[in-house]
């Protein structure tokens, strides 16, 4: 795969520019040079091979093919809505749930969960995803949505959504793919509440336990999005 | 859960000692003192609660009651042969590995491999092993295997093990569950050569495709421990 660049505009009559971090690295990293080809990528599905015309201070400009659209994938629309974990986890975590396709992450605001979704959090998170984004080929980032309580995640959540609750307690047999969208909340280290929990039931959520043994965090959300996804 | 500690050697009588790291950990970081309780688990699949009875230097002298033994799972015994990946996405892996619950791990040695799985390498990846069953509350340690190839890895399965062998060109819907052993193959950053791929197909192996984007080593991995196991 080529190196992959992520454009914060998408290009206009086939000129595109890069500015910021991704002309630096292509620059004084790979040191391109007038002439050499990329593939740049918005974000949003679609690509495009594009050729270096110009290299400025800190801006890149490329004439650029027609886009390439990367098709929505069957199936469902896999979303996760987690209490952060800690430290570089977080950063870890977010990660792996680019590479495996998941369309959505709502951070959860919790009873016992420690790290708080700050808006510095997200957006370092936003980061991480387009990072992974250009490492792992998708062009469609996954989404960091508003941080939410759990009531707040499922009200939002389109009709028809199968509900998922992670929780040791729950069944272990794994349930069968739905067609729909689905949602899976993921707890913080010291579990949902009762509370938590009864909310999600209420509003029509299975117990799933994802593992015999206690899973840190970000292990729950990576299991639950290869194994429900 | 109480604070757990693996005992190198099981107890004898009724009494148990613990020293080096273990020792360390208990007397200096949690200031435990005559009386307190823990529990110990010898990574065979056996734990006891214990009290402590003496703190010498670098050395702590417990009484343990009867042993509680762990139930091996039922279903398959899965293992995942795997390309090391590089640096600390190392630990990471094992970490995630034990959590779920994989039994074995053999280090592959591939054509396009880069990190070497020396005896250091694997002796490191022992003791995040028994840092990871301490904290998910797993008894029996996951087995680090003897370095393999490809074709020494297959040759050394179980007859009935079932084989799969991770391929972004392989089948994407995800094989019934079998109730014999598993194991799953992971390759290297490049990938399986197609040598290495024939030899997985020649033995019986199936290939499958675990995501639709590119997966570092140590996500496909747990995606394969998450979705297989």
């Amino acid at each position: 795969m080529s190196e992959r660049f992520h454009l914060a505009t998408p290009p206009v009559a086939g000129q595109a520019a890069l500015s910021g971090d991704e002309a630096r690295h292509l620059v004084r990293v790979l040191r391109a040079k007038v002439g050499d080809r990329v593939v740049l990528f918005d974000g949003a599905g679609s690509r495009w091979l594009a050729e270096i015309t110009a290299i400025n201070r800190d801006r890149v400009e490329l004439r650029t093919e027609p886009p390439i659209t990367e098709a929505i994938p069957p199936g469902a629309a896999f979303a996760l809505a987690v209490a952060l974990p800690k430290g570089e986890r977080q950063q870890w975590m977010v990660e792996k749930l680019t590479e495996l396709g998941v369309a959505r992450l709502v951070p959860l605001i919790t009873t016992r969960g420690v790290a708080l979704p700050t808006a510095a959090a997200c957006a370092r998170l936003e980061r991480t995803v387009i990072e992974a984004c250009k490492q792992c080929g998708r062009d469609r980032l996954m989404v960091i949505d508003e941080p939410a309580t759990v009531g707040d995640a499922l009200r939002r959540q389109p009709a028809g959504t199968s509900l998922l609750i992670a929780d040791p307690a729950g069944e272990t047999a794994a349930p069968a793919a739905t067609a729909g969208p689905v949602l899976v909340l993921v707890g913080p280290e010291g579990g949902f509440t009762a509370e938590e929990i009864a909310a999600a039931e209420g509003a029509g959520a299975r117990r799933v336990a994802l593992a015999r043994h206690v899973l840190r965090i970000e292990t729950a959300a990576i299991a639950a999005a290869a194994r429900f996804f």
